[in-house]
């Protein structure tokens, strides 16, 4: 089987400008990230940054990227809009896209959901307990009913996204509060993957189970079915092409040929 | 109980420019669903439309509306994006949103559902039958398991949305294809409803089971609760008023006080 | 409009054996929840055990009931096999039912959901936290974004039920674990919800906000619409009086008029 | 990779019984269906019969199955209570399950649906024609949006169903009806699709976009996890092993050590 290819998408703002982000992650959280991929088998996994032309994402490469994962903070702002219509189409047409934790305000995760994507939060370094809700789903492949991080920034609900397909995982923070931290969503022909941890100021991307939630969400939301090109295309069937014969009847607005509106 | 508040959008564009469609909707299209509203018992509807200033939804019209109903076709690059953001905003906030047939590629409806929301189509007066899928379901009350009409546009799967939480009603059609015509979400705290029938060269917002299911629709989508204001907000939960008592730990991104990014 | 019928059923065991049970629900747990209905609006509640003759549900009990909340722990395995099949074809016609706490191991709430319905749990009077996680839910009208109860069974995840329509509260606890404490599902014409807290050895039923959640579920799984009658059939629609006009082709298992397999 | 080990079970009734069946499907609709899927690529069918002990799943049986494939028909009620559960169990565990055609009404996908799985229906030889309403979802891996069946029995909406987490295909029929043809599911562990076509009088089994929707169902619903060993079990987790350090308050039911009920 040929080998997933995996873009890893950062902002790399947090790891130029903060000491202690970039002691945690001295080649930044992407690579790190990437890194953990590569590692993990069957996965070949490469980066791009917000700073390089086109954010990394020059023409082609999402058509090259099998699954894109996304983290970003402090720059959301700054996200061209037409290279987030080049990854929400990219996912229509199906590559996979997995969102990490301050992602969920990420332009494209906020179009993909069509919901505010808000939450409560809280960066005190608690103690967060993530448990399992979907047993055996592939993205728990491996893992025990739950698992830790000592120090963690809190998400707490409601959080604004749409009824997910798979709840797979819910955190419980030690002040208190609950969050759907692993969850998916079909949109387009792409599979879309939350996951909740991973604040900058905290080592959670050198985390040996976060590391193989990534890597099992990859290979979940990899689908290897060719990419379906211009997904928002919407054909019209001309009457003599109709799989039942039908005679045209009643007035009409478009001429035969003619493109529907958009 | 109070009357449910409904504003019923429509572009109001071949009403002005197609002869036929004037014939059939003397009114206006919006104006003939707003009418069927009116006699339902128990709402008030009234109507805005594309060439009124603010499109006919000035600040304050969205916090008045319970319920929109939006009709779009040819039009839809012209709705400005800052109209578009307050109908997603007011959907957010709990008021329902009801979108008919070629409203599925309006903006207000793509960026609710996160997906290119295609699908085929062919203009040849063709008989479609609507059967229902989900017995009992409020929007359905009082109709039989099927309706027709005689002569509507074919809509054909795939159907770009993301899984409904509801599957209301699926088309039959004569030249052999079929269509999700009736399906729920709920985005934010609003509730939304899509419904296929409604090209305007024919008289289907005339049709007594077509009106029956939009005053359904209206009755579910409408939530008594109080708007949430602010849908988007994502407010700090500073550690001193944590639920559970804890201390802070580790290292900080954010001074006390700081807005989270957006 | 009138009122919504409930019918409330306990097991009624511990309240006759435990003397904590007693002291807590003097007149049975199922009288106090009924109670409570009673005095909420638009609702007349009354209540049915199992020690009563057709455990309290003689033939018609369930037609003249809208919504029929369920509450057991010890006697699961003694309610009659017949019984709960009135239960399940009961909610198939329409009839809106409520589950709460341990009756996620009645035999009609498996028989609904079809899972295992399993989860982990420790009686330790700790306390349990309940977050909203669906905003402006008609089950959550009145509510806080959370609220707590300060000693109450701990039920943890992986929850057995299957992915719910929607998500309502999510429950954290003191010991460490969360829960999906409110979730909905439609089953045939049939609204279900299932509510967590109600452990008997505390006064759970007496709290305000709990009260609250019931009499909401009530009114959002009560469906007015009337009762489909046998909810199980499945008719055969002869070649004669087929929609559309077709001759009938190829062999026949059938012979006309013939009922279908079960 | 291992290959994926299929049981094919087939009630094995009209092969019997009906000489058109017998000429279609000479060694059984069960044998043609593992014929295909043997011949697939990385599957390895074999298959069991009503008529075998045990119905042809005597213990251990299930244990060695990836995922099982149910057709039944004439014999739904003969089919033994204890197999029922053994079948229901394994699923919870994480077997896959396809239950094809008029396994809408077998016992096992009835208690795993928690609904009436009724349908209208009628033997006329006529078309059916299904849609693809997931874009590249793996069940529809190498299929066209659409592909026809020239013979066939219909099945009509509504179709007594959950609300599926995928609808994967819809089908048209000559005669005017529509149907949910494909459809997914989770329980408990286990991955569970419905596939519509198959009537025996009809060579379906032998159609080659027919034979890749099972094959592709089957390498969808394989879930290579560990089985999970006594899928409803519903541990206690004593106050001392709580994960947050709890203290015991107020009164108990259960002494230390201590069943919950069932």
């Amino acid at each position: 089987m040929r080998q997933i290819r995996v873009t890893v998408w950062g902002e790399n703002v947090h790891e130029q400008t903060n000491a202690t982000v970039r002691e945690i992650y001295p080649s930044g959280m992407h690579q790190c990230i990437a890194d953990a991929l590569n590692a993990a088998g069957g996965i070949t996994a490469s980066t791009a940054t917000l700073d390089q032309p086109h954010h990394g994402l020059p023409p082609g490469r999402l058509d090259d990227t099998d699954v894109l994962i996304w983290w970003g903070h402090a720059a959301h702002g700054k996200v061209r809009d037409d290279i987030v219509e080049q990854v929400t189409d990219a996912v229509w047409s199906g590559m996979g896209a997995i969102f990490l934790h301050s992602a969920h305000f990420s332009k494209p995760f906020k179009r993909l959901m069509g919901t505010p994507c808000n939450l409560t939060w809280r960066e005190a370094g608690e103690r967060e307990r993530l448990w399992l809700t979907s047993r055996n789903h592939p993205i728990a492949a491996g893992l025990p009913d739950h698992f830790e991080l000592e120090n963690e920034e809190m998400y707490g609900e409601p959080f604004g996204i749409p009824e997910p397909q798979d709840t797979v995982f819910i955190s419980w923070f030690q002040g208190g509060e609950v969050f759907r931290s692993g969850a998916t969503w079909k949109r387009g022909a792409g599979n879309v993957f939350y996951f909740r941890p991973g604040h900058e100021t905290y080592p959670t991307y050198h985390d040996a189970n976060v590391q193989r939630v990534i890597a099992n969400a990859v290979r979940w939301a990899h689908n290897p079915a060719a990419r379906i090109s211009r997904p928002s295309d919407a054909p019209n069937v001309p009457v003599e092409s109709a799989l039942e014969p039908i005679t045209e009847r009643g007035p009409k607005l478009h001429a035969a040929g003619e493109e529907g509106y958009r």
